[in-house]
């Protein structure tokens, strides 16, 4: 159960209401929000007078649920930038990972050419193999914070875990969370308290309601600002490296209050299925989509298979932006 | 190693060359198609005289390569219904089974007023429990025939297993071979020796490669009218049906001939979200969609969950129609 | 709800009933079965009067469900063979597929000599590729017969669809659905009117749920020999062919009354895996084991990589029965 | 390429030789191990001066790799109990988390009981919701400490992120890296740099490649006391909580040198099924078990369905050890 407390409520009253009722709370101008575990469906009558508002869900996806609270959130990046606005759908471009200063300078200047406001590359990467290039690191963030200085992109940027997320929160604008952290505690009791905009990119081997309950740790710690991101999930289909989950995409837009990125680049993981895969994901009517693009993807450092060359991203975009008239939805 | 003999070779010559390459045959015009396992990776030397053009492939994805055929085989049903062309998506529409005369008459009002041309309803259900509704067989057919007969609609309907094939393959325009039944011998070497188109659901449990391989039994037996439909695989997610597997479907365009039908219904199996991903699959640029609708969904003896009713289905109908222009694709 | 009539109901009444009930029936010498679909929980007074016992099943698992019939069901195949006896597991071994009759003498002399009663291949192989050996048909089942004939087998082999079910159900002593065939009712239906014992395999793709649902067609259309046989379910792991699903087989025990067989040979598709999996299938505590051995693995026509040569199945078998000892089974 | 430096080579010649090759190192005695990525096939003839040994692997498992060192890693934890050794499996018990001085003093005197010497509990739990019981922390590692010195256990408790590997490593025996960690790069760079053993748990959504993968994160940072687990991945089957891979576990006996742990408990998620799988577990021949028992599951504050009570504990512990009588193994 979500609980509004009455405003001006007492420290000693809100604690002994949170202790009878096992709830984590964090506070609003003068009042809290308190959730209970899932499992309490009405209040105690002696704790009535300090509920101004109850709200029951059926599982534990409760601040994230439209039982809670049925409109979608905002996260409102300024400049007409945001995430949840209806009929809004933000592009994020870039590559895989910060090579060098001239390589994200040249990412730059063709987001600048097509108009695209943010910026995506990783920095620290969680790669799965030790002998295999690892990141740039806090010397890749500098480089992502210099073309937010000079073009006024926002950045987007992963943390791989919890020993770097104060540099990663520093930063980006957009704090990412990969895959294979969703479930990382040190990180999401860290993003819990920034007020920074937070994307939860689905585990590739979690369910929809783990990865909604996971995001559930960073809401109820007092971040209200988590977009969700589905990047494929992993099947038994091994022609594609994942398997793009749309149909938890629909259940996700029914059933929860967050904005919801695609990324298509991840799921496949070739360059040639990610345009038409773009399409179908713009034609979902989601909040953004995450797409790699890379100078020279063959010398790529990582992800060399699946993030399109400048050519073949501009004709991507061109194609999307023209669709997008047609299905009402502005795209930037 | 898909060949084609030289024209005219004779009963004896064709017979050794077919014995000395372990290849299955078939005849076209006045010469032979063969195809050899994909190990062999060229015509020895005896042989070539009886060669005329000769295709390698990687795998046993043959006659259904763009590696033998680069350009998409087209199926024509006529009156400019056809699968396979370019800017052209077919929409299939109809209940999940044929329930009674009124019930599927309903179904025929609303198509019509649509402007939809084919009809979809299955007769010889492949049910998961006995203690079903199993279909209505023989006489549910009859009804599809009748609307045939009184609407022009093309009709779809699916053959359940190798027991009932000769009775589908008279009345359906299209015979559907479904997802329980893609590898089911029986009725691929049945449908292999008809020339009526036969759409081929994907195992649910397969693999992109064993579902184009089991187009290969009917293209090497003869019947070159086959159809892919993706219909959604079975994963560990659990709030959807299935998953809907556009990342295979991006496979299945870039590397075979076959013409490709979508299917959000089954994938989704809750009616709420079958809107968007229908969007998204036309989106993907397919040959056609397939979606159930219902007069009464409720009330529905299967896949009750799944099916649009009228109000629903009309709506969405609008959307696409909308799009499709946006799209530069025409949608019947 | 699974019904016993009373005994010397008359055929009215029985029709009156099962229409009323919805339910599926099959005699019993002087009364009937009868199953409703699983959403009945009682039986409305005015029928009362028709029935002996009524069980309730949570599922349309009903009549394989331990709330229907505790007890395992017992198989008897005669020669103190049974499934289903407690402290008894049946080894079932041989090739892939039945090539020659050299190679399956050899077969059958290896068997004699281990003291094992049941001699397993295939000879209408359900391939995924038509340009593959496809079994020897006919031929290879009148080998197996032979093999019989001399030396007092019991034969278990597979039938792949519908069309060849009555050779199928003819030549063997034990009928083998196999895993692509697990949903196919044409065989089904005829294997639910022989009496002979059937084992079905369940489908790579399958759930438990459906894969028992699925038994329940031939044990409510009256054949009460059904086993049940894990071979490996698909999952996104590569390394092995399938992955043997054990925690499936718990449930599978505890959940079901029907005898339960274990192939780790098609799960592990690697030879060198089979022992160990061997050994823990045995300890499971299971009715039998099927185990693929080939004269020759490496010129073996179909699955080369994963049969056993006959000096590593010897020296298995041996490991087995030490270790049977142990476990208070019996191992023949 | 794994490769041994010669003995005394001087700093300077190292970092020129690392830098060439691309390679991770870390030192032994008098000489150096470096491992460069798996692409890099033989020896460049300007280096090879240096070189005492190389060994080539087919992939980026190397230091776990047969093909680096063909016999397993032996892991003494003293007192006779080691990971590795042949006939010898490690039983470790407890429950899932500690509660209390209580429950963990009555786990305690259960152990000390049967005579297993390693306790397991989890203290800082990576829990799936925000709104249960997270672990008792610091304090719970504290009570494991202190069941240490009264009684001589080894201790073994999971790191849930980077943020408490330390206070970890301080206090446990053996390090347990859980499945939603396995990717965790703080966790496993910090654990790369202690000598102690750790326990490597599967991720559910991992491949065996990736896991082993992971493990050559440790191995290369220096931690040459690095232990597999396999505990049950993620797949269509929703009857059991994970689907245990034993198939998997074949492939990594014969392909990697690292000890292997079994955990039926987790795989299985129910109790009932957990003393079947046991017994499969021991018979397929491995390093350890790891299962979870509870004086009273009822109330136990997570995983309440999956830990056994004291009495069916006990009883599984007698039959495995009978078991283990005939298998040849000691089982303590």
């Amino acid at each position: 159960m979500v609980i509004h407390t009455i405003r001006g409520i007492d420290q000693q009253n809100l604690d002994a209401l949170q202790d009878a009722l096992k709830a984590v709370s964090y506070p609003r101008e003068d009042y809290h929000i308190l959730v209970t575990p899932s499992g309490l469906k009405t209040v105690p009558d002696q704790w009535k007078k300090f509920v101004s508002e109850a709200f029951v869900c059926d599982s534990d996806i409760q601040l994230a649920s439209t039982q809670y609270r049925a409109k979608k959130r905002l996260i409102d990046l300024g400049d007409g930038l945001a995430f949840g606005k209806a009929g809004l759908t933000l592009m994020m471009a870039g590559p895989c990972s910060v090579e060098s200063e001239e390589q994200i300078e040249q990412t730059a200047q063709l987001l600048l050419k097509l108009g695209i406001r943010i910026l995506r590359a990783g920095s620290f990467k969680p790669r799965t193999s030790p002998y295999n290039f690892q990141g740039l690191g806090l010397e890749g963030l500098k480089l992502l914070a210099r073309m937010r200085e000079k073009y006024g992109f926002r950045i987007i940027t992963e943390v791989r875990d919890a020993s770097q997320v104060e540099e990663v929160i520093e930063y980006a604008d957009i704090i990412q969370i990969g895959s294979k952290s969703m479930f990382d505690h040190g990180i999401l009791q860290k993003c819990s308290k920034t007020s920074k905009p937070v994307m939860l990119k689905r585990g590739f081997g979690a369910t929809v309601q783990e990865f909604v309950q996971m995001s559930e740790f960073m809401l109820s710690g007092g971040n209200e600002n988590i977009i969700l991101c589905e990047r494929g999930i992993r099947t038994f289909e091994t022609k594609s490296r994942f398997t793009l989950d749309l149909c938890g995409v629909a259940y996700l837009k029914k059933y929860t209050n967050l904005p919801i990125v695609l990324d298509p680049s991840h799921a496949m993981g070739h360059a040639y299925g990610v345009p038409d895969l773009a399409k179908a994901c713009l034609a979902m009517g989601v909040d953004g989509l995450l797409i790699e693009v890379h100078p020279n993807p063959e010398v790529a450092l990582s992800d060399a298979s699946q993030q399109l060359d400048h050519a073949a991203f501009t004709s991507l975009y061109r194609e999307l932006s023209a669709m997008s008239n047609a299905l009402n939805i502005k795209l930037i």
